[in-house]
């Protein structure tokens, strides 16, 4: 039987040590389920160090280094949190770059908790509808996005969602977003 | 022998998890040895822990719960790092409002390292110049400030750091900061 994202690449960008957990490991399976291959990019290779809030979880295989590969190769994106984790992407040129892309080329992009800084980063929050976990809202809004406080906001192909307990909601949206493609005015900001 | 700081009582504020230790400790052995009282304030009483990166370290008795404190209590205010501490910092009113207050009253800053979140809530940042982690610069200059990238930067009784390896300089130059007194020109922006 047909899955809603068969055939699709997805990519989760994440640092190597600090993803909150749960925000990579559900997403991952919501995707896999539907069909499509999840790949994990990091700033380097080797394994990535998740973390359960402040203490260290399990390691995962990084797929690709962020400099390897562009929003050419994937049909969405998921950007994780934990607070370490956007914290270090952001510095990081190319895994910024690499996140921008997908705005550039109207692809569906789904960001969760303290995700949202490597998009302030990117320059790609302006004058888009999206939440985060709340210590992120004034940031938000200083680079021009309309913040708001709810369990899932869906804003032309950007799917974001405030923390772990938001997952349910989260995942089954990213997924109806991922099915649909591209949204052509995705791309108006970037 | 009169030293530099006789009779002054200093804030340091942080969350109850997450402060970069060395950040806590090393401003707080730097006023002490110039004759300040410096106090532990955080948003509950009990115990601190601190934290070398994304390891635990030591804990620390917490002083006084920030609302039961003002900044008529002190004489100046040390805001220390590490990711965690200031995001969660951020979210609480408390905090946010104590930190605002010795702007309000021209009482001197300092702040390193993630430590500026705080000030970009409570929105006091706009025009000042001054220097932090790197991850922070865009969410700084979004909220109006002037960043720098220097070891240390002063600015009308505010003194901002970017790392551990800036503490010898941080602690120097907020010494004489703190022997100053009120910067009257440090109110303008509150």
């Amino acid at each position: 039987m047909a899955k809603k994202l068969d055939g699709k690449r997805v990519a989760f960008l994440a640092a190597p040590e600090g993803v909150e957990q749960v925000e990579l490991t559900q997403p991952w399976d919501a995707v896999q389920a539907e069909g499509a291959t999840p790949e994990l990019v990091s700033t380097q290779t080797g394994k990535l160090q998740a973390f359960n809030h402040l203490d260290r979880g399990d390691t995962f295989p990084i797929d690709h280094a962020v400099g390897d590969v562009s929003a050419d190769d994937y049909d969405a994106l998921v950007l994780p949190g934990g607070v370490a984790n956007p914290d270090f992407l952001r510095t990081n040129a190319d895994a910024v770059s690499f996140a921008r892309g997908f705005f550039e080329q109207a692809k569906p992009v789904a960001v969760i908790c303290h995700g949202p800084w490597t998009l302030v980063e990117a320059d790609v929050v302006r004058g888009r509808k999206l939440t985060s976990w709340p210590s992120l809202q004034t940031d938000l809004r200083n680079a021009g996005a309309k913040w708001e406080d709810s369990e899932v906001v869906t804003d032309q192909g950007l799917v974001s969602s405030r923390k772990p307990d938001d997952l349910p909601a989260f995942c089954a949206k990213l997924v109806e977003e991922f099915a649909e493609g591209r949204h052509s005015r995705q791309a108006a900001s970037a």
